[in-house]
């Protein structure tokens, strides 16, 4: 699915900028840390945010990720939520903090924050450079 | 209508994440070089990019845009495609030139590329960090 000149994105500290459907079909984004599993696309989210309360109601969705070693070369990724799970002990928010910070726990969990992990299947791709 | 302490990204050297609505409505994103007039995004495109269909479709967009310096801090900006200019002699593609890459002209022009200039009325905002 994922053109085999982009994979290492996939595995890079990059951000993925993820665009999804507000309340009237318009278009939201933000940047996210992401894990990738080899088939599906993961990224946590609190279940206040707008954007797990757009991904419920309607589950398509796309990421850009841009090389941070060169800014012209990208790999977009369209798809649609296959599932929301919950993350009760932090365990993939942790294991993110890993990824991008370094550090062994998430470092900004606040009591009550539900967390969940949002599980991408990708459909279709762009890519430059 | 942006928050003060966010200005500073405007005028940065940071991509913009474009989010926009495809053919039957789903979200579509990618990367590009960005403007600020004081009042709008510009950014330049083709006419023959999925992109410039999906505007012309359906003006609502939303940008991200994260800080070059501090990946914690980002800006999003949603609103709608207030006009669309032509760029015939590509005086603004080559001032995006002059902006991100430190050249008078923009060195990928392809003969029979049309390109215009997407010029974005923000709305909403929403940031963090």
């Amino acid at each position: 699915m994922i053109p085999e000149l982009y994979r290492d994105l996939l595995t890079s500290t990059a951000l993925a900028h993820v665009a999804t459907l507000g309340p009237n079909g318009e278009p939201q984004t933000n940047p996210v840390w992401f894990d990738w599993d080899g088939a599906h696309i993961l990224f946590s989210q609190t279940t206040k945010r707008q954007k797990y309360r757009n991904l419920q109601r309607d589950g398509r969705i796309a990421l850009s990720i841009v090389d941070p070693a060169n800014p012209y070369r990208y790999l977009e990724i369209r798809g649609a939520v296959e599932r929301i799970d919950p993350d009760p002990d932090l365990t993939f928010i942790n294991k993110m903090a890993q990824k991008y910070l370094g550090q062994e726990r998430y470092p900004y969990h606040q009591p009550g924050d539900e967390r969940v992990v949002v599980i991408v299947k990708p459909m279709h791709t762009t890519q430059m450079g």
